[in-house]
């Protein structure tokens, strides 16, 4: 969780611009998508798209406004409604149900937004205080992630549409490289890792403290979809030895035979612009943390630590480090140490799903622009696939 | 299935009259729906609104149109995506599914709708044949089905949804009545039930056939919520010796308390006009055929079986016969003497469900006008409460 | 239920005698078991043979010994440790679980068995009177079927074991048969079904009744493992148009292709007596509903109803009755015209599982000696294989 | 796994001291056993004792004895029978299914046990070298795993039985402590922890290596029963702030209240010597790692990591190390920088379950005595609760 008196905070008038920038942002990507579309959830672990719209509307009216003097709720059933996991702020509705509720309609979760916005400009026209300000960024930040969601999400809702529609013609692809794999090194030694006290940053990033590395290398680039045509070629889905044994598990339980989104005869892929013909020089993506990790291994490497990854990504020299994949770690998401999460509820933002995930660090083509950073974790559980997950290796020096 | 030979056909012009009409009713029960109420499912033995327009209108162009020379298709994909079950035509997507169609939009179903209509009226204009009429008269009873599922699905969904909203401030509902409770005696025999080959009829009610029945009596109206709630508060819920085994252990693993939509307060029910006042005079609705045979076991009764019930229809004297809601009989769906389906994909239509399932008879307040008659043969699960589901009571004389 | 005035009691040292017999039988049955053997519950429907023998032991106690002024149980635990499913009596462990119970050891459940006999010879040797006569043939009977039940149950779980063990050399098999497979006809007609008041009877064979039966036709032997085996060549398991739509839902997901036992190659079976080459003239055995009347499909006919069977074995000139396999019919497990059971713990011996089954007619190679009759009501859920199930042909005349 | 060129290999004659004494051992925790309940397996995640003492023999016959010339297995079906999950071996039988495993009985296993005791007594009197006096004295401290093992599951079978017999009088228990709840200080800075290359380790335990630690404070000795207590009276059991998301839902699925085998009344447990009352003053036993974090979390501290754990236990003044409960860490089970399983199939051993589980330290008052040591890392899921597992605090300085 954020501590606000921690934070430098920005004037307000900056944070009204991108509170505006990022808001408008979000509707934009609703904007080629009928109301079913935004209705429908394809798997419990996706959610509908209306869902996201309302939802980082919620965060904004429960954690900021509904603090004012004053403040009336925009329908009352709302606060319910559209709580994600907060169990400080009460019950939630069933995670899997969030495609059943088909009211409030599409026109009035938009109307929602337009309300809260307006509530919004008004309280930061007021000149809002550095708490504040800092709540208010927080906010920003969740909606920057919902913004992934809500295209991984659609992306998947797509895919298991029988007619497989396209999202749009030209949305964000992750792109190619022309360079040579190869390694760069990194002697170890002592290293300071997470964010500091200045600037916006997630709770699980801090605080900065050391940790001990040992010599290693790392890959200057990702794992490209040739390569890993290269693994499965090599009949990597069908040798147990590649696979830890929870993995070769699901392997068998789901039948993968390659990454989420390709096709039988691996030359295509499902993306938001439809199918589309697999590049072998782009990175591959949507595999689940289990693929990664079997890939390293018949890679003769393995995924390196996100000790290694952040301080390799700051030591420089890496490509494709924020605009291409997430890439998967070999680090368990934990707190570091010192981490406490904070007593109120949004001290459940992060530290509660320190359990059974995986840490993911860099970023992808479908981050929101200027979200994520080096010292950001990301997480998921080790089987996830719907995101746009990729893989960098990484080998002892 | 129809025996088309056999039918006394009614002129062409009769049957487009009648068509065109059935398909208006259709379209006019989605008109309060936005998109997204039309795109919900929720549960898998229920279907999208959207679905249910598409798919019987499916039914006119795969059985009727496909057959016409020079047919072609008004969209390629639509043969398997909105196949209900019908595995001679093909495959068809999961029905647990259907749900995730977003695409086609709903507009675009409306559109496919007009399409074969205006197809269907050049063709009956022609001078269809009999053969052809019969195929004809099988869909528009097929329709009529359709609409009744399309009330009892978008009630669940709507009761599903959070906000429990309201379809219409008028729909139907089961009329109270004013009469005391009944029986009318029968003295047994030899009774024949049955269609004959005359008048359109579904296959599974023909032939016409002899059975023996001992002396029974059988109710004259429905049992009522006030006679039900009676069995409630009398512990009917508690008491194992109510309950068939396979009930007992349904109503522990679900808990049922109650009928599906009446409240925890016993004082309300949920209805397609919303949350409404019980009228303890109604008849009782949404049960199982586990809770009609308990209450009935309680009531030192038992249901009829479906030759007493049509015998006793036929008869005479019986109120609430097709108006109120369909009667869970005591006797498994099975086919009658004789039977026989036939060996095309519309042999799939019955006689493959004569397995696990048990007869309901008359009709009910959703019950499409005129769609209903004394031979009719309704089945369903017996664990199945979302249809408009009661009981008429019997006992042996 | 029985009804024990109605009933011819047979002199008190008969039924001693009988008692003794048939309680022996069921020891010699686990001869040859070890306690290991006897322990094992290889799926929530079998049960442990231990079991087997405790249960039946519990049922003289429960409903006999313990009614007799001054009882003292054998061990306290024990009733509800070897309760069934009688609500009535009490609650009862997991089905499921049965095989969790290692204590009591089998040792003390045979002593068990001892120390009831012994108390069971000098309640009969007292000079018992007609209705506790009654209760004790009832336990006879209800022995009789466990008996079947520990041979199918063990076969399983020796099938279950990795290592397929025999259970026994000489253990018995259906005899083959040399007879053409033909049609005996019936004129149809009023019928009488059911078992009279004279002699004993299980409830659910009672009361003696008419039916209506139309002209049929019903084969004079089973069908065979060679008939059976042209049904799967012939593409039987992989033609949707032959089965029920819950039947092949089931094909699909247990990817169901043969009978239960039988090889991958079609050549060979599991037995009793371990592997065994398949006799193409032995009657086809561990088949559920579902395959029995797909089979009939396939060959132009159908199931008979329980009541065209019960006529024509009656009738006479049926081979294969009693000994060969239980006969699946196209009859759902429902109460007769006038059934009523009685109200106390007893009656739910066989009236609360009339839901979801069908009957089975005849008797198998495995069931007791004496223990079946023409009136016989044997029921299993349509899925249901690990019995000795087979089938009989019917068609209309 | 072990590297066999790089341990300090003792002389034969004490491995075969050591490997006759541990066989022994194995089989006197079978001696009150009946054969019954050597079978019953209660849970997927236990096994049958009779597997135990096979699988143990298949360990040494698969891995030492059939490397040796003119090897003949004791049994052709045991290589596939009793291979636990060592996929480099070959398929293995379902592990949910041991229990189904009547065969081969209890006394054939006691016989297999003693046929290869001999032939390994013979082979290590013939003078073994280092490699091989290195693959038995895995299979020794493999043994002895399996014997906590035998225990642990034992416990569990008899508690999942309805009569819950005790297994032993005088069963071993985690003794009571006199002392006060303390904390000592650790002024962090770079360790060094895990194996060192010689002597016996498992492979996860290498290489020695080094991390940083921030200051922190770790407890003398266990949570008891008595302080858990207090957390359970606190409504510790209800509240969501205290729990991390996974294990609020599993609380819920599970009605998890108090620990798995103490009663309700909170104030007695099931042990291996049958029902006990619960000592205030004993550590608090059988928690899930999930129940030990939210305790912890209430207690205003944490679970200490693995690393902490080590550098505190070997830096010396706490109590409670070793013989009473394994202590979960906040520490993820993965492998340590630089760690590579072999690629031959006791690489399997440790490696391929370096994924969704969390680390345990010390050892328990069921590990046989000998086994553990400072660098041991024991793992298991999250969610386990029937291993003997407690908690130790520890909070940062």
């Amino acid at each position: 969780m954020l501590n606000p008196a921690a934070i430098d905070v920005p004037p307000a008038a900056a944070v009204a611009n991108r509170f505006n920038q990022v808001r408008a942002a979000t509707v934009a990507l609703a904007e080629g998508l009928s109301p079913e579309d935004c209705q429908v959830q394809s798997m419990p672990d996706a959610s509908p798209v209306k869902w996201h719209l309302a939802h980082t509307t919620w965060f904004f009216e429960t954690f900021v406004l509904a603090a004012q003097p004053g403040h009336r709720p925009f329908d009352e059933g709302f606060e319910y409604l559209f709580n994600s996991y907060y169990n400080g702020v009460g019950d939630q509705p069933v995670r899997a149900d969030r495609g059943l509720t088909t009211r409030p309609l599409l026109e009035r979760v938009l109307d929602y937004r337009a309300h809260i916005d307006e509530r919004m400009a008004a309280l930061l026209a007021g000149g809002a205080d550095g708490n504040l300000l800092a709540l208010v960024e927080l906010g920003i930040n969740h909606e920057q992630q919902h913004q992934e969601l809500i295209l991984t999400d659609i992306k998947h809702a797509f895919w298991s549409n029988l007619l497989q529609p396209a999202y749009s013609a030209d949305a964000p692809v992750a792109d190619p490289t022309d360079t040579k794999p190869g390694f760069v090194g990194h002697p170890g030694g002592l290293a300071l890792i997470g964010a500091d006290a200045e600037g916006f940053a997630f709770d699980n990033e801090r605080p900065r403290h050391r940790v001990w590395l040992e010599p290693f290398e790392i890959s200057t680039r990702l794992v490209t979809n040739a390569e890993y045509r290269a693994f499965i070629d090599d009949g990597g889905y069908e040798r147990h030895s590649y696979w830890l044994s929870d993995a070769w598990a699901l392997v068998a339980e789901h039948r993968w035979r390659w990454p989420l989104y390709w096709r039988a005869a691996l030359d295509a892929e499902f993306t938001l612009s439809g199918e589309q013909p697999l590049r072998g020089d782009a990175p591959v993506t949507h595999l689940s943390f289990y693929e990664a990790d079997a890939y390293a291994r018949w890679a003769g490497a393995r995924l390196p630590t996100e000790a290694e990854w952040e301080t390799a990504a700051t030591a420089g020299g890496l490509d494709q480090l924020y605009d291409a994949a997430w890439q998967w770690t070999g680090s368990a998401y934990l707190g570091y140490p010192g981490f406490r999460p904070s007593r109120d509820s949004l001290g459940e933002y992060n530290g509660k799903f320190m359990s059974g995930q995986m840490v993911l660090r860099g970023g992808s083509c479908l981050t929101a622009p200027g979200h994520t950073r080096a010292t950001y974790r990301n997480f998921f559980p080790p089987s996830a696939r719907w995101q746009c997950t990729g893989l960098r290796l990484a080998r002892d020096a």
